[in-house]
């Protein structure tokens, strides 16, 4: 509208989630009117974070390290394992106080539709972790949603043999709903009240 | 939560208008999982926006030139001229594709409590440009505000001896709205019904 560059900045906000036409130009004003300082703010984090932030190499979580510090942290119980899709599903429990043990991110869920397979979600990894016998219990965190359940019921199909509890977390999750958008004081109940599954 | 870089990428991002913490971490998170291209992208238009954007010299709304394009617009209609506040107006008006004239955006509105008067308004410059006698016909279009309506009656006030026809944008802008905010049907009629002043 006002200049190609402005249209430019109108363009790569719209990139963002949930972020539509009006919105974009009344930031894109903001940030050039108002804002000036904190677009170069905001411009600086966005190239720092997409050239720092890589994945653990132990959960498949975000970090800047090698490994993250939840992964890293003695005071966190290695014997339970949070079993999530995303690194947003971290951020959702990490968020509701309720969980001291560590995680594992697929990083996806099976979706043999899309041929997505166990493979292409670190399954083997997993396992192969799990047989090192330190985890006593992983929690099933996946979405409650088609995709999600199957995972869980995959991966409980293929622990049936390790010696390790397998828990689902249950109470409170809405039917079809994805764990990042669901508030932390039901998020928290949910991990509470989990049922076992073996 | 992450990492640092991560946080203060979510805090950058919550300067942008409308923007709570869910939906900045639901941003950054996509930003750097999804679309570190895009993050770029975004970071590069920030950069350049707030470098190459500035007000121009002739009617205040925004450009990448010392003159904007509208007001060197041959093919647009020197002897009408639209008011606004903003340039956030300007892209209102010029999205409902019913104007074909000059514009002059003040920047602001008379707002005595807060110490704005009208040489912080640009006011001083708008009548020795109307004084020059190439507009015919001004087209008061501040919000339907309060301090909007102020301003617009303070510039009728200040045009009384020239000769100016003068008209303020009526039907169809909702009562106590903002310009910005308002559909571009509803702004193309107010538009096109506006009354004469004087
Ligand atoms: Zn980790
Ligand atoms: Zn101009």
């Amino acid at each position: 509208m006002f200049s190609p560059k402005f249209d430019e900045l109108v363009q790569a906000l719209r990139t963002l989630p949930s972020v539509g036409p009006k919105s974009a130009q009344r930031m894109a004003l903001n940030l050039v009117m108002k804002n000036k300082i904190q677009a170069e703010i905001l411009a600086n984090a966005l190239h720092n974070a997409v050239n720092s932030i890589r994945s653990c190499q132990k959960c498949h979580s975000l970090t800047e390290q090698d490994v993250c510090d939840i992964c890293l942290s003695i005071e966190r119980d290695d014997g339970l394992m949070c079993v999530v899709e995303s690194p947003a599903d971290v951020m959702a429990i990490e968020q509701t106080g309720s969980f001291r043990g560590k995680y594992y991110v697929l990083g996806g869920h099976l979706s043999p539709l899309d041929g997505i397979g166990p493979d292409d979600i670190g399954i083997p990894a997993l396992m192969a972790r799990l047989r090192q016998g330190t985890v006593q219990e992983v929690i099933l965190a996946t979405n409650a949603t088609v995709e999600g359940q199957a995972t869980a019921h995959y991966l409980l199909e293929a622990c049936k043999h390790l010696p390790v509890k397998l828990t689902r977390i249950a109470q409170g999750v809405p039917q079809g709903g994805e764990l990042e958008y669901v508030d932390s004081h039901t998020l928290g109940q949910a991990m509470h009240h989990r049922l076992q599954f073996k």
